[in-house]
């Protein structure tokens, strides 16, 4: 029996589409997920298997711009850019290898986590936006960004939200906080920001299912409180699609 | 035996993202095609089969923000913009129908049309543009732009460009005439801007790969000549690939 083997801690930051892949996690029936592809370029890379933690678990069809990431390895041999580059190359056109860099033992991707931001992109137009069909949810005109605004500004803070959780593990609580929440206009599209400690089920997509509701008029900004007193899935708006919506980054130290 | 049937001539314009068809044109062993899902849609909103003449046979993997094609219905009782706009609403979300309009009897989108417009996307980045996979062809720095556009006057004038094509019909003449082959750099990508009479088999893919090499410097701008003057495939560049060009439109009055 040897001692525990000293291992280098590594964080990865990670951008894909995630278009065709079933989410992050690895999947029981092998359908491709993105941390099988990631596992695999750091096994060639490394020469050993290794495991790839994420700090979230985003959904089949999500994006991620910056999805962090750690993994143990007792190869000390290859430089941390050597590392980044390689895994970089063997992983297809939509998963990147943006950074790695070593970290201390205790680090872990989603248990360290102290936040993180997501961004929902709802393209307002007659026409759909056939480029970015797999990036944006569509939206018909007229869209009131004012009521959008007014209503996410009652998100922020800490509440229960089950209403916007399309699951809930009974066990565990349904308060989060949520730091941030814009809407903003960004040419023909709309973007909501939501930072916020954690996420429950589907949160960001209610959310924007919600706000994009609305928007349309169909609802008081004032609907919010109701979703969040009553903890009433049913009162909210339908999910949002998931190809609306991307990971942005993760928070470790101090929420910017 | 009937006189003609008297039928509407409607010109459609079509967008689409090419990356989930074996391109355009009808295929025999049922793969699918951009061609095929317009016509599905057109027979279901007309109510009898019909034929959608493409202008341009797009490879599989090339977009287009403005195919023109045509076709003969027998329905005279619906309107042109509830034709397409049901037909837009039968199309997937990769494909749109931009515009419908009744066009002459003897309007025909490939043997009336004067020319068409290419577009082909370089990214020029050290990073895999992962959003933009199906789009563009990435291209590591430097790439030299004024080397390009050097080599794309040359380009410009009528030639015979049978050293640009992947293949020729030897029964067919390889001149063509190109108006415009424009290189611009566009943030981090570079576009070439390509319009012709005509194009022959792969010709802007095989330009945009000339062109690349030329900015990178592993030939000087004057390559052009050499290979135009030759007809020999092998001296120009590589085909780039597919998911970087996009048909942009169609003349069929003058060339702007």
């Amino acid at each position: 029996m040897n001692d525990q083997p000293q291992s280098r801690n590594i964080k990865l930051v990670i951008a894909y589409r995630g278009t065709n892949y079933h989410g992050w996690q690895r999947q029981a029936d092998g359908l491709p997920t993105v941390q099988e592809v990631v596992e695999t370029a750091a096994a060639r890379v490394l020469g050993e298997r290794v495991s790839v933690n994420g700090a979230s678990r985003t959904d089949a069809g999500v994006h991620a711009a910056g999805q962090v990431a750690n993994l143990r390895t007792t190869n000390f041999a290859i430089p941390l850019e050597n590392l980044r580059r390689a895994m970089d190359g063997k992983c297809p056109d939509d998963v990147s290898i943006r950074s790695a860099e070593e970290v201390e033992p205790d680090f872990h991707a989603s248990r360290s986590a102290r936040g993180k931001t997501y961004r929902y992109r709802i393209y307002v137009a007659p026409a759909k936006p056939v480029m970015l069909s797999d990036q944006v949810c569509l939206c018909r005109p007229p869209l009131d960004i004012e009521r959008m605004r007014l209503a996410s500004m009652r998100l922020v803070g800490t509440h229960d939200f089950a209403g916007f959780a399309s699951a809930a593990d009974e066990r565990e609580s349904t308060v989060r906080t949520l730091f941030r929440c814009d809407v903003a206009a960004d040419g023909d599209e709309v973007l909501i920001h939501v930072t916020g400690d954690g996420f429950l089920y589907h949160m960001v997509r209610n959310i924007a299912g919600t706000l994009m509701e609305i928007g349309r008029g169909r609802w008081e900004p004032e609907r919010i409180d109701e979703i969040l007193s009553s903890g009433d899935r049913r009162r909210a708006g339908p999910t949002a699609p998931a190809e609306g919506l991307t990971l942005m980054c993760l928070y470790y130290d101090s929420i910017r």
